[in-house]
């Protein structure tokens, strides 16, 4: 039997597509227009639809994504070598706020999205948490292995008691000491470990265990006037003002009145959380945090555009939806600044890149440093291509609003946010706990076992292949796209549905359900000591 | 009932001394010498010995720690504020290789030290292991989750069938993915993870857990050539080969597959792991990093010179004593490079600090950003300060080799050696494990919990109210050399018997006691991306 084959063309004038079938295509394979593959090509990896000469572009996405490196006939895999990269875009002369509002179909919010409500936890300062989680922030590394010991206890012996609580998360990091604390770039770890402490999924209760001798006090981390005053006092605690266990403290008198003085903290902030109840919010609530990781060149075709839909459907809704990945948008930001809702916003764009620029100039690296081995085996031949199927996930409406690595959303800040981080995919991920994520998307091809403690996650595989094998890890397939076998808009519609049952704690993601943890990695460009 | 005053003068024509009194001296205190405190002076901060007229140098250790900032009559607390601190000492013109050997009493090594033995694992290539462990290597942080789920398999299901494997550790970190991994500076990071592997407590088996698309692909880890044959096959794998676990490939069907794979291949290796046992070795095999942290103006009085008495008596007997911290050591820079066994090793520490100057530079500070809140409240007025007190851990022999960051010894490299790492505590404990450090040996005067999983770590107190009050979590209290209850020579025999008993494993460490295991951390100076 004969492979139909499935090439998977984003833009018209493109000169290249992607090959969908599951297998790929074997050399003498016939394309549709009758052309006949002089080489064979993997699954998600290009072939030229027509002949390209040495030095001409090669398009996907309507974008130039590279120059072939010689002369290319028609059928052939155009992998990596075949393919030269393009200078990084400029960042001076870029359009701003040029776009005018995107229409169409798509962008109408169904009815289902627009009215739709799930069942949140109302947080004093006015954010609203899907998950009802004891925080325990950390000043300083030193306090790890003594909060691990503390965090069995609580555990085993607290937690039981508060079935109200979905559970206890202890904050530790590399950060507070050994640290050049007053460098310049140090604000950008400092107030990621403040800024997840009040990531709205620990329901404003403060709790902190510190060292004592540490560069970064307890009264640096979180200045009492920089916090919402209902996350400290009012009831909060016992005495109004921040909650700290500080091992060095004179009343510890060794190793098991420590365990001890953490475990009564803990108990006071689980009672309260334990009185909690969900309620039901407007979806205009959640504050999605979409990332990928482990990409392939299927992640621009099935999963990312997949996630543009429902970000446009949820910022069309009033939600909140953020996109990241400084080095995998970099290649785009003329279509970024472009779709800024104002110059001001374009402005802040081009800051944070050109900031991204020089950080990695610092080191001797450019955008360049992005792509893995994993994505040229995946199909995307250099960051330029890789970018333009990774900001896919940002749908076409404008851009509302830009954050510094670390910084929070404030209350009022609501619809498409640019969150400036590193693509790292755990860096990017702690980023946006930091900015205020109260649920994650996250795609990828290659496949990834990602989680957070703090935030569910929900992956989704760009390619049924994936989906399959990694039964009880992918939340959704959107491989089907690419199969033919569903629409972009009916995977949409399945995808919200399960977000809001997720959000509402009817369902948990697979990441939750196995309990898989990365690491908080913090953002630090600033010297250690 | 007066109080007798304890003053701890550290070189004769030194013109401040650090009270020793645990509660400090009170104004109207007099001194031996008929001086009477202008001010209260805490315990380990300095007073005046005599006046000192403003912008005169103030000496302790025999060195200027800075510049009084106005007139200080004798009898005056000498706090931070009234020292200015003295420029950085230049990197030229260094006398290099300059001094004679130490000789005298002190140096000479005791006969129950220099015939010591201690009962290790001798491991394939040579090197020797205090502790039997499984350590799983992981190539990325995607990976962490999955191998925590698996780890608590291995922990329950596994560990009891092998009495004689003192446990396992998931060798899981920041780096991997989302790196610059091209970048010059990456080979830190990438060298750091690699030797870690091959730290002698691992015996020398080596097993990897890796996703498939990451950049630091297992090969690039370990590349086979670099590794010791035996560490991989000879017997040790069932294929001669990198025992590699990759969570990607195609065989492993869903998230149990993955954890049945990784809890087999533990499996293969606890079971060889469990047939060593340990057997005599001379004290020469021992691989000792020592590092202070959380320190006080006691640190360089009491416990770094006590630390620095049994360096001088292990590096006498044959053994190797790792000392680091770069901003702890610069001021101090001159001193090393006299007493450098060669030019060569001068001229690497003089690399290696102009490499961290510089490193420094790019972010805008320079070795005073080391000092924390915790030093100066402990009398601590600068970095010099500090400095001069951190070195004495270092002893007086001569340096025979340096490694820069995380590189491993060679089997022939024995004796004094610079490590050149950052002072924060977990990276440079990190840094020394990659060097191939079987014991630990850590001061504190402000209290630290520090403690880690790879090897036993072993904490000594400053003061007698630390130890006091931290009974459970200091091993030795150099606090009563101050106390004057305890001669130096005592302490350090105590000392070094506990070493022994500890590297042999007739003893755990307070920290092994309560499993208080801080993070890996590494010391990446370049990008992310």
């Amino acid at each position: 039997m004969a492979l139909a084959p499935v090439l998977l063309q984003m833009s018209p004038d493109d000169n290249v597509a992607i090959v969908g079938n599951a297998g790929g295509l074997p050399l003498g394979a016939v394309l549709p227009d009758g052309t006949t593959l002089i080489d064979a090509v993997p699954q998600a990896h290009k072939v030229t639809l027509s002949a390209i000469a040495q030095g001409e572009p090669v398009r996907r996405y309507g974008v130039v994504i590279g120059y072939a490196t010689q002369d290319l006939a028609a059928g052939r895999w155009v992998h990596d070598r075949l393919l030269s990269m393009p200078a990084a875009p400029g960042l001076t002369d870029l359009p701003k706020a040029t776009r005018t509002a995107a229409t169409g179909a798509a962008m109408q919010v169904p009815d289902t999205v627009a009215r739709a409500t799930f069942m949140g936890y109302r947080n004093p300062d006015g954010s609203v948490g899907t998950r009802n989680l004891l925080g325990i922030t950390t000043t300083v590394q030193c306090v790890a292995g003594v909060l691990a010991n503390a965090m069995t206890r609580i555990t085993q012996e607290l937690l039981p008691k508060y079935p109200n609580v979905d559970g206890a998360v202890a904050l530790d990091h590399a950060y507070g000491c050994g640290v050049a604390i007053d460098a310049p770039d140090a604000i950008i770890p400092i107030r990621t470990v403040r800024n997840i402490s009040l990531n709205p999924n620990f329901g404003g209760e403060l709790m902190v265990v510190s060292l004592g001798c540490e560069k970064l006090q307890p009264e640096r981390l979180l200045p009492l006037g920089s916090i919402p005053v209902a996350a400290v006092s009012d009831g909060a605690c016992e005495v109004p003002g921040l909650d700290v266990v500080r091992l060095q403290d004179n009343q510890h008198l060794g190793f098991q009145a420590m365990i001890q003085a953490i475990v009564d903290a803990a108990d006071r902030h689980l009672q309260r959380l334990n009185t909690r109840r969900r309620e039901p919010v407007p979806i205009s609530e959640l504050v999605v945090g979409v990332q990928c990781g482990g990409s392939d060149a299927l992640s621009g075709v099935t999963a990312n555009p997949l996630v543009g839909r429902v970000t446009d459907w949820l910022v069309g809704a009033g939600a909140t939806v953020m996109f990241s990945e400084n080095t995998e948008v970099r290649d785009a930001v003329d279509q970024l600044t472009a779709r800024a809702a104002t110059v001001e916003v374009a402005d802040a764009i081009v800051r944070e890149l050109a900031w991204y620029d020089a950080y990695l100039q610092r080191g001797q690296v450019d955008r360049s440093a992005n792509t893995t081995p994993g994505n040229k085996a995946g199909g995307l031949s250099n960051i330029t291509e890789k970018a333009m199927g990774s900001i896919v996930k940002s749908g076409h409406r404008a851009i509302d609003h830009v954050l510094s690595p670390g910084e929070k959303l404030k209350p009022t800040q609501k619809g498409l946010v640019f969150a400036a981080t590193p693509a790292s995919d755990f860096i990017c991920g702690t980023l946006q706990l930091a900015a205020g994520m109260n649920l994650h998307l996250f795609t990828t091809g290659r496949g990834t076992p990602y989680g957070l403690a703090e935030c569910p996650v929900l992956k989704i595989a760009t390619r049924t292949d994936l989906a399959n094998r990694w039964h009880d890890l992918m939340d959704v397939n959107a491989g089907c796209i690419a199969d033919g076998e569903c629409t972009l808009d009916e995977m949409a519609l399945t995808l919200f549905t399960l977000m809001v049952d997720v959000a509402s704690g009817r369902r948990k993601s697979w990441a939750e359900h196995w309990g898989l943890h990365n690491q908080r990695v913090l953002f630090n460009p600033a010297p250690i000591t």
